[in-house]
């Protein structure tokens, strides 16, 4: 028997509502792909270790730089460097597709109330 | 300055026309993500070493396993476990976006007239 597994994105979302909560849905290897809903403003932070990929499903998501601001819309992606400090933030609820190792915390190397519990499967 | 750099799926697509050809449109760690088109019937094949990943952005993909076939629409996706055999094939094109490690061949084992050149990038 196959292990692989069909995940449609729309039927994943309507199962949560909360903004800024990273939910698992699929494994590659040590990577998970995660949703999220972000409405609103997130906080500056960085990942040392790791790069970290935003795909954007529904809406319009920013991510704040030192320099500039980069302004996705839905089939639009970007990966941001390790190591460098970004802010996401939406101005309407926007739904994006994490990928990134397991365990990398949201706000990562900042703990605050916008920390999510990690590895949060859906 | 930020490294990040926006990549649009849509205006990728449009920069080549030649199917079951992985072109690679950014980089995560030692990951890459790879736009293909496909249409018609792909070769049975697995990957020793790794998961792999398929994200279907246009169209209808059918993978098909030893047990059962899997049909993939656009905002679907699956990951095909390491050493699982599977056979990718369209009816009509079209367009997926595959996520894995550097390096990975994309007929597995099997080297023949479907083997893509590697690490391509649009």
């Amino acid at each position: 028997m196959t292990d692989a597994k069909k995940v449609n994105f729309n039927k994943k979302l309507h199962l949560f509502h909360d903004l800024w909560s990273p939910k698992v849905i699929a494994q590659m290897n040590d990577y998970q792909f995660k949703l999220v809903k972000v409405n609103g403003d997130f906080v500056w932070h960085d990942h040392a270790d790791t790069d970290e990929t935003f795909i954007v499903l529904n809406g319009t998501l920013f991510i704040e730089f030192n320099d500039n601001t980069m302004e996705l819309h839905a089939g639009e992606m970007t990966v941001v460097p390790k190591g460098i400090q970004h802010r996401p933030y939406a101005n309407e609820e926007c739904h994006i597709l994490l990928v990134e190792p397991t365990g990398v915390v949201n706000t990562g190397e900042k703990e605050n109330e916008l920390t999510a519990e990690n590895d949060i499967w859906i």
